[in-house]
């Protein structure tokens, strides 16, 4: 395949971006995600890319769990935030403050406008990412009103 | 889970449209979908939710093959034309013009501006949709500048 047409046609690709989270003990994970879509209705399905390197593929992993948390179409900012290392400062993760998701623990952030938890029910591992599919077992809307951010108005891509 | 919630979270995810197609002999099955994702660069694969009943799922799971075909837009006429049961007439699917894909001769729709065949390398069945895992194996872009339809532009949802 010519690598630039390859480019072109897989970054045609509309995508959303989201941080990523989950937690094992005094351990967490926290990273901007954009290869994220629903699965299923019934039962609610989600499947994900994680980075196979990456510390939330190995905490969804063994926790068997992560959380979604949706970013505003305003909050590029805190999207950059989470590109970076995860760091548990004063009690936020990389300066923005959290709670523990009901079901699983997973970190979900108090400024992101909507998230939800997931429980891992398969991992596909055949490339530098890997495929996680999970069911849906909470989920919340803090921000009703917020549009969502997407990836094309960002000017980033990821993908290709 | 409030099932308001559940589907204003799910929602929030943010999601293009395209139209999956696959044949088997003279069997075509072209539809409308939007749960698509990349889900690793190398070997560049991605992930694709297709309704359990439906005709791309059959044929992607019979034929191991699907292709993918990027709507613009403007296509928003399109991608309704594809919602409906697919008919071959007079050469076309459900009226608009295609090829044969190059690797796997899944149908290519010439007024769409990009496009890739995959083959499937693996299916979750957890639900009312399956996850198909594929590698691309051939791209192509008919139209560079054409921006692609993106599903909150339509008015549309599918998801929650």
């Amino acid at each position: 395949m010519e690598q630039d047409t390859k480019k072109k046609a897989l970054r045609a690709i509309t995508y959303g971006l989201y941080v990523a989270t989950a937690v094992e003990g005094e351990h967490y994970a926290a990273g901007t995600v954009n290869w994220l879509s629903q699965a299923s209705f019934t039962p609610p399905l989600v499947m994900a890319g994680f980075k196979a390197d990456s510390g939330i593929h190995a905490l969804a992993e063994s926790t068997g769990a992560f959380a979604i948390n949706t970013l505003a179409a305003h909050q590029k900012d805190i999207a950059q935030a989470f590109f970076k290392p995860t760091e548990l400062v004063d009690g936020t993760l990389n300066g923005y403050e959290f709670e523990a998701g009901p079901e699983t623990g997973s970190p979900l952030l108090l400024d992101l406008p909507s998230w939800f938890e997931a429980r891992v029910t398969d991992v596909i591992k055949k490339g530098d990412h890997s495929v996680f599919v999970a069911e849906v077992v909470s989920v919340g809307v803090r921000y009703p009103e917020a549009m969502p951010l997407a990836m094309r108005e960002t000017g980033w891509s990821y993908g290709g």
